[in-house]
């Protein structure tokens, strides 16, 4: 060996990191690795189609930087370019669905979840939590009444979600309690629920009743009730939602609800059992 | 600058690289991105918990490398680690779903699929041709007949899939044919077209009616007949899918199925016309 770096791939050249400000990467951490993955999460759905120099900012790397990261993405099948355009290619789902095909409890939950949205003629989802927020794993949309697009991967803030409070109330107490302490508690509705010490007594009560409803404090207009999903042990594994458009009032509605959303969960527990 | 390499992300160290043999990258090929990316791809539905020898094994890569792709996933929350396993975690959905997000067909398409497969009741999908292989992006499963597992992401090759030969028809016939120059036409079944000059003229027989059928060619016991979506132009974007089991013949099997299809990929297109 030389005076070459030791791990050249940990540390990215003058030109990639611009000034050469920034913070220093630890040596087990790849840096190019990190960026590439940014250049990908660059494309969203109101940036399906990006140049280079778009892709430069938002990825926040200098162009020669996100031109040789697309080269790249492009060369391996999940860019596509066209005239000064990139778009992301099918191919990227594989990334992504990795996870998504290691866990049968989606596969499993769908078809309930399906019966569940068919009964009630209401959107329902099936989340996991994944640090202070909530992941959508499935869903069956009916029609869109969030201002936000729900699709498989989409994340919210655990504690303003049903989702989310039936699965921080199956935590510990300090568990949920450090999650909320990591959480940005801010309103957003009028309603929303922001203070550390209600949400944990709401925990409590979501805890003990075994559902959680949330009206109108994410978004006006929405309610969603949600109840949990355990496992062979009694583990909280996931969460089922339905959300629909605040008809009648919050009583008459969790009863029409409940009965089908807890007919639901037992089947789907049933059938994770037997896998 | 010293006598370091003008830019060290695209040079693997000898311990990556192991012996040191291999293909040369290219200047804009940023190979430690590469990789990273073939660590995520290591976790499939088999392979859902990986130790660091595994995940070194099925990337292809020394132990040395693959600790520190995984050191850095674990860093940006994609990897959890316990004990001596690593496993995805719901942040990786950000990555495949970047593209699905991006596509407002699988969305436009959902509430027909559902409909349709609660119809006839059969499995429905949504795919789209990416090189020579249909893509799943969206779906609608009632049971499974499949032997393997479908969810959005899964690729098949396009001439084997009623999907695929459907989009396949819709290519010009020198772009079709060099998707068929590019496959590997070899059988899944005793009954599976495998003759190019066959295929070619399936294709336009599948061209000329709007519909296809593959019957147990992909599998035994599986039938499948696809249809068109076209956008506001005319040209063909996806294709729609109902798979059965194979039930009575296959002239009353299509005669129940076709025009339930034929009612949901209009319904698509009308709906994505209005968008």
């Amino acid at each position: 060996m030389t005076s070459e770096p030791a791990d050249p791939v940990d540390r990215p050249s003058a030109d990639e990191e611009g000034s050469g400000t920034g913070s220093e990467p630890s040596g087990d951490f790849v840096q190019s690795f990190a960026r590439g993955l940014a250049v990908i999460r660059a494309f969203d759905a109101d940036h399906a189609e990006l140049t280079l120099s778009e892709v430069a900012v938002r990825a926040e790397m200098p162009r020669a930087a996100a031109r040789r990261f697309l080269a790249t993405l492009v060369s391996l099948g999940y860019v596509r370019t066209s005239d000064r355009a990139f778009a992301l290619t099918p191919r990227v789902l594989e990334l992504g669905y990795s996870y998504l095909s290691a866990l049968s409890l989606p596969e499993v939950a769908q078809p309930h979840l399906e019966g569940l949205s068919h009964e009630l003629d209401e959107s329902t989802s099936l989340a996991v939590l994944d640090g202070t927020d909530v992941v959508y794993v499935a869903r069956v949309p009916t029609r869109r009444i969030m201002s936000v697009s729900i699709t498989i991967g989409t994340r919210f803030p655990a504690w303003a979600t049903s989702l989310g409070r039936v699965l921080l109330a199956a935590l510990p107490d300090d568990a949920a309690d450090a999650v909320l302490a990591h959480s940005d508690l801010r309103p957003f509705t009028p309603t929303t629920l922001v203070e550390r010490s209600a949400l944990l007594a709401e925990l409590d009560r979501v805890r003990r009743a075994g559902w959680a409803m949330v009206d109108g404090e994410l978004e006006e207009g929405l309610r969603s009730i949600a109840a949990p999903v355990r496992d062979a042990s009694g583990a909280v594994v996931a969460a089922v939602n339905v959300s629909t458009a605040r008809r009648g009032d919050p009583e008459s509605e969790l009863a029409r609800v409940r009965p089908a959303l807890q007919r639901a969960t037992v089947a789907i527990e049933a059938d994770l059992r037997i896998r």
